[in-house]
């Protein structure tokens, strides 16, 4: 399976606890990472290959020119690497046709096959909205680019073969010179303005898990969507928000869970990808 | 490494989620778990002890007929099972020098092996006690006693060669017709009343950490044990109380650390000892 992550030094470690939640829950599987950076150094790049080999699996760099987007425009404190995962397509390799992003402040905890083999002929992308309880924002993001929906971009599975076809980089960068001042999140708002037609839509619950929003969640389903729910069917917990479970000051429904996960990410190497056996 | 549980039908869950922790974060050990009961079926036996090794463990039955505790005084709604774990190195194999007693409402989260090779020469246990917060009622038993410590007795280290020579069956029977009204929890405060100087005092944090009293810990230690150090130092969290994790309204700091055990517990089983390797 190949997963796509984007980051710079500073979430090294949290992308630790989070390829080895995904290599644990995933036994049986093979993962080619490919990371898309400018700015990691050799060293943290050598020590980040040595620790996925050591865990079975293989990261790829894709180190970015900073001439590369020379051009592109650039808004409030953000970077260029607010580009990255909208024009990934371009700097992977030819013959990948899938690929699927995800954030370094997510854990996993069941299987993601069901998700990466989602159909997406025909989409773009197959990403999770997240309309509870954040509607009212979302409803005012909607209503100024007349979108449908508003997607997260933090678990964002890649149709390659047709974003060659009809993503247009040019395309991207006028719609950030015409709404400079009005994006707040902005490769999450160019996705939703651009693509949310061209967008599958995803299970939020299973793929994209607001860890903010347990007890919300939980009441709105009646108690369906409790504890044991999650954790029989959610893939993805996602610590969205600014706080997050590896600083000192955070507490949280899933805090525990979250630093057992670093524990383990930090203290022991799969010794292969064929530890366990299904039961049943 | 030895391991006692004394169980009714009532806790085969909870004790395969214990289990399943303790072999997965004990890499590279084997265990012989002895199971003392009088009650569980044919079937359900079969059925654990199937479980345990096809995690690849042992599973050793020790039942004990309804006969033996004949005689033994009984109060208010206990059965005998409460002088299993007093009695147990009665019923042990002869040549065991040490066991631990595990409750099944524990979840191991970090090796034991510093725990199981405690010196004990001379003691008859090794065993935390909880002394905050519930400082008030154990004040009160210690006074009726005349006790110098109140020790938990669901994290049990045996001594089983002095154990053989010095508890005495018929003074444990005395102890409690003399004090049929005012025992509580009986096996723990026969323990406490017996032979508390004889017990080895452990580290409550690292082997018998209380999850109900997590924010008053951390407050306590001026936020020295908070979550980071509870993952990297503490082996054992007992989940102590009336209101336990596999219940459907609990909720807790640990909650979903504990069902996410109880999910890899029932859905995967650890093909070898030997899954990880240790980093550094």
């Amino acid at each position: 399976m190949n997963i796509l992550v984007t980051l710079n030094s500073n979430y090294i470690l949290p992308l630790k606890v989070m390829l080895w939640s995904l290599f644990f829950n995933n036994p049986n599987r093979y993962f080619h990472i490919y990371l898309m950076h400018s700015s990691i150094s050799g060293e943290e790049l050598d020590e980040l290959q040595r620790y996925v080999a050591e865990n079975g699996h293989e990261l790829v760099e894709i180190k970015i020119h900073e001439s590369y987007f020379e051009d592109a425009p650039l808004i409030m404190h953000y970077t260029k690497e607010m580009y990255y995962r909208l024009l990934a397509y371009k700097f992977l390799p030819a013959n990948l046709d899938r690929i699927l992003y995800l954030d370094p402040d997510i854990l996993v905890i069941n299987p993601i096959d069901e998700l990466y083999n989602t159909d997406i002929d025909n989409y773009l992308y197959a990403a999770a909205y997240h309309d509870i309880p954040v509607k009212e924002i979302n409803k005012i993001r909607l209503r100024a680019y007349d979108m449908e929906a508003y997607f997260n971009s933090g678990v964002l599975l890649m149709n390659l073969p047709l974003q060659r076809e009809r993503i247009n980089e040019e395309e991207i960068y006028a719609f950030v010179e015409k709404n400079r001042n009005r994006l707040i999140m902005p490769d999450q708002d160019i996705l939703n303005a651009l693509y949310c037609k061209e967008i599958k839509k995803l299970s939020e619950i299973k793929y994209n898990y607001d860890v903010r929003y347990y007890y919300y969640n939980k009441i709105l389903s009646n108690g369906e969507i409790n504890m044991e729910y999650i954790m029989c069917n959610t893939s993805i917990l996602h610590f969205c928000g600014k706080r997050k479970p590896w600083q000192r000051n955070y507490s949280g429904k899933f805090h525990a869970l979250y630093k057992h996960y670093e524990m383990l990410a930090l203290q022991r190497r799969l010794k292969s990808q064929d530890i366990f056996s299904c039961s049943g």
